[in-house]
């Protein structure tokens, strides 16, 4: 029987920490001793555990023990990390340890270096006394990257203080709460992030304007609520299209009908862009005059509109290579305290892939399995609301104007 | 300030009993301490925790404590319950007791007594030394029910072995699982019942006929995998009319197009059903030859089909009065240890409130907000299962009839 | 082969009529042949097709003649209708006339009656010269019943002159459409059965009150908005419970989290007003001061609470036996211009059922498949708006309170 | 008023045509008069409809004539087709005419040329005597152009003969329907195109591979019953990841349950490809042993996988760019008869955008929101079935095996 001991800190019982480890020890047939248990007494008090892993076999074990650090489970350690050389552009070291969401530390020299911008998926580069993750195509030849598992230590996550871990289970994915309190929920966190300084990322699909939310998240960026804006060639076409010609795909935003000729209306507006060279161009030009992309170019709010294989034209701006496009959101997810998730799968996942886990996130889609899709993907602090979008652009843009 | 001592014994880190109540106490607002924690240093070691748990007033403490129980925390406490006599038929005292779905002792005369058959939102009566859960409408004057919250204690729920906590979870309710292996599951529980005596029971709404998953369930029905059938008058009647007609709401079932005439075909077959006056009398007649109903009546499978008020006909064994119905469905839940809910919402709801909280139960629909409601209504044991009930049904009597 | 002739009238091109008709007899394997066809030339003239239907059997013809006729399309017929004097009661003759939910005629003695009452699948009683429906249940012995498929005429629908038939087809249930223009549409066939003293009936589910929708509900009812209410004993006990403890199913409607010991709350609610005797007595007696259920009794707006076997309690006013509660909705039916079926589907459907196909249906529910069900259902004037239920109350009770 | 006259030809009562018309007219608030109707008197004769449109100004009726060719009404109209010339990369003239997926003419001095490869939302490029559909993308400077409104003739789609209309349509998106017909259907119709040797087209996400339908997929394509695969990046990743480490998503396969270590399985193996440089060569070279891709690779069957900004890695094969994955999707879809969409929300409208409308397009997914999504955007030909993907292809590799 192969054996190792770990140990888990912080908020453990309340974050769930605890019984999910336990459960996944079992999970994989291995067995556990817990050697030490400091319960914290108070709410603001940490607990301890330090358990004794057994497993009948020393790949079963190391592989569990693998799993169980995404959530910030540590081996009692005190080896170095080992590092091991890109022999080939864009491709790893066989072993390269794979980074989870959390804040990490990586030793070097028998000192605990914090691993600089955490997102998940990524390789661990160490450069001087620097240690950074790096997306596997971003490896050069000769870059130094951390493999195996020893030398790696993970921090759980802190619970917010205003909602116990229950609060964010996926019971909560319902479409039968009272959506005026999700709504404060939201407003809530948007106005302290505002207050602390901490930016507020919008990442939205198309159905925000075909739901009639457009105006609003406009007057949301106009009125400063935004730092960033990921969306897609969809999104910022019907966006435009709305405010040049009065529809979306075709559908008039005042009626609610289809126009006559309306489903080339989106073609034309992306044609049109593409004689400017960029929305910013059709901005000054006078070419757009309002809506969501529009007040981004007014105030700077940076954008980036990934590209799909599904888009038409596409817009000049919509970047046609997704790795180029995903390394551009990179850029700016550092600053981020808030994410809202507005009515979109592929952007969302995309964000949620990028984003460190201590960003507040906010899904919202009136479809139960995209909020739950978002949450069973490691973007555990997702909060779902399960709502209409436009209405709840309205309702949020008049909370938060006031 | 207000402070009560509560215990929680049992496996309550992994089942996340402590967690819930912990998030649950800071929720409302107060506050707790640890006095004493012994936790289970093995997987099978129960652990104990002893909560002190502080509240600015009574009545929030109170109302607090009485909402862990329903997960089996109980106070500590060494009184008699208090008792109080019904002065009107079907109306309990104010401050009856509310039952969970657990196993339940009350303490009277210093001895505490085993409630017989858990049902959840029941009082308890009291009568000599026997202590039972009667619904509301069921009390008489002079009844003697459990008042107030002293002298109950709920036993939590062990977890079975073979899935933690986390895999009954709600992220579990996804239609992205393999599900050859969920079927397994369903497989294995069944055959587990089967060979420790326990009851099977079969919920099952319409779709199942329409699907083409009758013959299916027929053959479980034939083959004795099925103990009871609760259900409604659509799904009988589309049964009888898939056998009788060969369609299924008008729909053919061997050609999938509507039949001339079919959508008439249902009607027709209620009411020759009430001309013999009873499904069994069809039977018996030669009217009915095949299906999951000729089967119930051929094995002498006990069925309850509950009424509902968009019900055409009915057929005569369609129980109108609904209370009448739940009363008749209590008489068969005590011996049941697997549940499977097939496609049904209304009739799967009505028989989770009915269900002790030990049966193993299954939820199978293609919708995974039904699976949610179901999960989010207290019944904590459900599986379930995102699939297509039809194809799920021929695989499920394949596997269980080798 | 077997030949007969049919003629359909109004406007079947645009009503799809035609299309349908000859799409079915396709579909059983029958040919047809247009011996005369004159089209409305502008949109307000009618159309007229007489078609020659072959078939290889008469069985198959006639079923099929019969299904067409539920669109509207008659057989060429100058034959009185057959009457059969019922044996049993509650048992109608083997081959009764189902009804449809279209105006409808039938020829006694050389004169054409008038079917008062249109309902669908029930069957016609025809006494001294007045033809009714009447459900299955509630036929006599000796009532004399339409049997066969002569002397039966049903007239198609009528458009609405505002919206085409394709405005009511399903690719119309869809998240994606802008939200205000729905809105704005049932406000405007509101406003319009006001004006020509049509009754609007409201059915609504428990989720009205989840989602924080019953104080606008409530609104309407006060406003004189609503002239009557379907529902069950879950949205009643909610909305009481909302007023007299401030949850609904034991989340605080104010503050949106689980209150203590609040899953028990709408058991004592429907425990009082049991003690009460009656939701009126309890409004009397200041138990209840506010709601959708308070503002109904206050205002003498009558209501229905049709049970179901998944009720808790339940409350005096619910009717147990649903077959009695059916009747007592027959009852209201006959007055209603415009229903607005609120996130219900058990309430919703049964409520359909009864309907005549003139009413104009409007059916809001966040999920696209409750509303594709109820216009799969021969609701076909249903037009669905999928959105949440909670914040289009309050959009609708704003805009029809100016 | 402004006047013109528009002539439809073919199926257009059974196929709605003509409703969708005569509902569009009125719908932009224009008039009709029918000037001439010959209605096809038997299933087999065309019927033609000559309708003088009149509306108030020329815009709203040029608008409203160009949202109906699109559907293959034409202006009676006997003038060329205007030209102009792109003056630069990328961008068309203001006016230029959107093309239908249907088969389309254009007159060029007095001859009406057929425009090779019908794909909707792209612009008519004619050369000498050619005329071919071009992507707005791929124009290039001197290209001439389709501008304008006249020379343009499309011809409207004939049903097949074996579903009419109304199987089409989107009340077929229901999960209530018996599956073991539909999928006859798809059995059908794969035969149908193999022996008039049509392609086949599988376009499909990694649910597939989640649900275990991975291997029956194999199996088809094994078998010689695929032509062409688009995916993704993620579809080829778990679909390599569960044959090389028995998981998908870290889930295994086999036991269904989380295994240790699983969520790094797909960049690990993601990684290795990358080192191979690409799927082929992890073949050849033995690393990937079976599977879809490998089968792909064997037995020489094409597949375009379009980079997402959700992609992990990428896989080598993985086309970052997505223009250049549409354009090389483009390069294959001339070919195919038959696509099935599985599971595929991205892909499947990425496809559907490309294809042209006489191909026969099954869209099989769980969620009928993305059938439903999937028919809204003009892929009319579509049928949808709601069921559960593992399991659909089990059944469907098991009836095409026999």
């Amino acid at each position: 029987m192969e054996e190792e001991t770990i140990v888990l800190e912080g908020h453990i019982v309340d974050s769930l920490l605890l019984a999910k480890v336990l459960d996944a020890i079992l999970d994989v047939g291995a067995d556990y001793h817990i050697v030490d248990f400091r319960i914290g007494r108070t709410p603001t008090d940490p607990s301890r555990a330090v358990i004794e892993v057994t497993a009948s076999d020393n790949k079963t074990l190391q592989d569990l023990l693998d799993s169980l650090q995404v959530h910030g489970a540590n081996r009692v350690d005190d080896t170095d990390a080992a590092l091991s050389a890109c022999d080939r552009d864009g491709v790893l070291p066989r072993d390269f340890t794979v980074t989870t969401n959390l804040d990490t530390d990586v030793r070097i020299n028998g000192r605990w270096l914090s691993v600089t911008n955490p997102e998940m998926d990524c390789a661990i580069v160490v450069d001087d006394a620097i240690a950074r993750t790096v997306p596997m195509h971003r490896v050069r030849v000769g870059d130094r990257v951390v493999v195996g598992r020893r030398g790696v230590r993970v921090h759980s996550l802190t619970p917010t203080t205003e909602g116990g871990a229950f609060e964010f289970m996926a019971s909560e994915v319902s479409t039968e709460k009272p959506k005026a309190l999700q709504l404060a929920r939201v407003v809530d966190r948007m106005r302290a992030a505002r207050e602390r300084g901490g930016g507020i990322l919008v990442v939205c699909g198309p159905v925000v304007v075909h739901t009639g939310g457009a105006p609003h998240l406009a007057r949301l960026v106009r009125d400063g609520w935004v730092d960033a804006v990921f969306s897609g060639n969809g999104f910022a076409t019907h966006d435009i299209e709305s405010n040049v010609l009065g529809t979306s795909l075709g559908v008039s935003i005042a009626h609610g009908s289809h126009v006559e000729g309306g489903h080339t209306n989106h073609l034309r507006v992306i044609n049109e862009i593409r004689r400017y060279g960029s929305i910013a161009a059709a901005v000054d030009d006078g070419y757009v005059t309002g809506g969501v992309m529009f007040e981004c170019v007014r105030r700077g709010v940076p954008f980036v509109l990934g590209g799909s294989v599904r888009d038409d034209g596409p817009l000049p701006d919509t970047m046609t290579d997704v790795v180029a496009a995903a390394d551009r959101m990179r850029e700016y997810v550092g600053a981020i305290d808030v994410a809202l998730m507005l009515a979109t799968t592929l952007h969302g996942i995309a964000t949620g892939n990028l984003l460190p886990a201590r960003v507040e996130t906010f899904c919202i889609d009136i479809n139960p399995a995209v909020v739950t899709k978002l949450a069973d993907r490691g973007t555990h602090q997702t909060m779902g609301i399960v709502t209409d979008i436009g209405p709840f652009l309205g309702d949020l843009a008049e909370q938060l104007g006031s």
